[in-house]
């Protein structure tokens, strides 16, 4: 008889459309049954008695009306088995019942940042909820570089008494984008203003490209692994992030104003590119954090021609983790955004975690 | 009450007593319980009653003979806990007994590529008997590239349903150290026969280099992750290995004879290396398999300026994955040897198995 694991699956947008096709397909010695799935934030498709949703017909399944956090405790806790929340949605709201849901001794798999990187008051509650008897286990791995192997492999080093000095990286696609285009090793006349332009009209930016400018999805990825680092970062907005969104633009009403003035600013950012071109460097937007001196930052910072950082193409993500057995970094690099890599990391920790609960 | 597992821990050279001092820093909610010890080919610490050894103090305790294999598996399995044997060789005979100690119920945490590279009959001996009801757990992700996350990762995506295309990297420390050092982007006269002297000098290489260049370390690697992208490999020596030992040379008696003779064929490297050069590539060594072919090969190959590998650094390793979600490949790189991150590599595979099976 093969042991098997209730999932409870939150969010059927791009990434979680993907989830769903991928556990549909997986083949492992763990049945997951989905006992709930929530479509979207109104409808969520479940039988009363706990019986699995067909993934196949859940989009034409008849739902009802989503659980609150609290009915859908009770209800996920009545089936009596280990059971699995996993959010694929970025909900604040959601985020913030983890320590309830751990509590309740379900477990999590998620990509939504979130819970993870907000107050530092909130990851310890949800982690000392993890590590109390009988509470659920936490999984993360997509919240920094989707689908890459970058939150475990930090975690392993700590856990085997590595001792981590600098986590440095390019940590949002979009803005990875934005300067392998424009700052490069050859000579290039491209316009900022230009790129941000392109870069939205292929869809790599949020609507508002200012969500991305501001650094703060960085931000909050870099409070993430410095906390893993043993760096006890309050929040997102407690070291300085750098923000490339002009001064005078940061109240203009509209993206489309916003994308019309940019273009004043693009001297500025033109004459950071020229003096790094003329040292044989590249401009490159990153978040670092260093375990020795516990500082954080985001923003821009040169780097040599020859440096991995400087090599990356389209929207990659890249970390590097200096260690004191990685004294030459430990260096993942590769697509760190997208709906099947990002729902490819969250199955993978829904995998482990089965691996661990399943009874 | 915590939860428990035993371990059999066999070696304790230079990875192995690394292996030693980080299980005895850990800190997990999982209690250790070492009972048995090889401390050498000859030498064992262990308590009949299986009460577990002090780590702090094995290299003093008293030995006896260590026990055969079968005595092992009939002593281990007599505690009726869940263990882990650790095999902290590089011993064909115990990779051999794998299925054995696998099939009795008893996990295994290793670097040791022999029962992994071999024919793969053994391979599949191993995992089918992990996959019946009751057998051990196999996790040997230091096996390639040691602490690196490799193995782990690519297993992540044939498991969620990626399709892996490419898998190429460097795979060597050794062999990384001498083509970083001879085949650089910037002009150098160095010739290849000095630095594999130097390599040797370092320590770099096996105490006959000849070990490293028949690229045969590469190619048990390769045949490692080529099988768990899915590539059938029958053995290390099914498929194309290029030798960098020129063929006199391959039967002088001596390393310190074939160190003497190399320098008479550095002309023909350097004239692959003027080649490469002029055309912007660099010389790198490196294993490579494509599953959507199903080849493998183990030999030199150029990269231009700008690609990853001709950045490599000392004896760093890399490994890049091209799959159908990666069409930019995830590159991972890093040190790939020493005794610390392999040491590393396997604690954490220690604890993952730990996770799953401890009570």
């Amino acid at each position: 008889m093969s042991k098997s694991v209730n999932l409870a699956v939150i969010g059927a947008g791009v990434v979680g459309s993907a989830f769903i096709r991928q556990l549909a397909a997986l083949k492992t010695n763990v049945t997951f049954n989905v006992v709930y799935l929530a479509r979207s934030s109104k409808e969520a498709v479940y039988n009363d008695d706990h019986s699995p949703i067909n993934l196949n017909a859940y989009q034409s399944a008849a739902a009802k009306p989503v659980l609150s956090v609290s009915d859908l405790i009770s209800f996920l806790t009545k089936a009596n088995k280990p059971t699995i929340l996993v959010d694929n949605t970025s909900n604040p709201q959601l985020a913030d019942a983890y320590p309830q849901f751990v509590e309740a001794g379900i477990s999590i798999a998620t990509p939504n940042k979130k819970a993870f990187s907000s107050e530092l008051s909130q990851w310890k509650k949800i982690f000392d909820a993890s590590a109390k008897p009988g509470g659920g286990l936490v999984y993360h791995e997509a919240t920094v570089g989707a689908g890459l192997p970058i939150i475990g492999p930090l975690k392993d080093m700590v856990l085997t008494g590595d001792k981590i000095q600098v986590v440095e990286g390019i940590f949002s696609g979009t803005l990875s984008y934005i300067f392998n285009e424009y700052s490069t090793t050859s000579p290039s006349q491209v316009k900022f203003s230009d790129i941000v332009a392109k870069a939205k009209s292929l869809g790599y930016t949020e609507p508002d490209p200012r969500d991305d400018l501001n650094g703060m999805d960085v931000a909050r990825k870099v409070t993430i692994v410095g906390r893993i680092a043993g760096v006890p970062i309050e929040s997102p907005t407690a070291f300085k992030v750098e923000s490339l969104i002009p001064a005078p633009l940061e109240s203009v009403s509209s993206a489309a104003e916003f994308l019309e003035k940019l273009p004043q600013y693009d001297d500025e950012m033109q004459k950071l590119k020229d003096e790094a071109f003329a040292n044989n460097q590249v401009l490159r937007f990153v978040g670092k954090v260093d375990a020795t001196t516990g500082e954080a930052s985001v923003g821009i910072a040169k780097y040599g021609f020859d440096h991995p950082f400087a090599g990356l193409k389209g929207s990659d993500n890249v970390v590097s983790i200096k260690t004191d057995r990685y004294p030459n970094p430990l260096v993942v690099q590769g697509a760190g955004a997208g709906a099947d890599v990002t729902a490819h990391g969250v199955l993978a920790d829904t995998v482990r975690i089965a691996e661990r609960i399943a009874q």
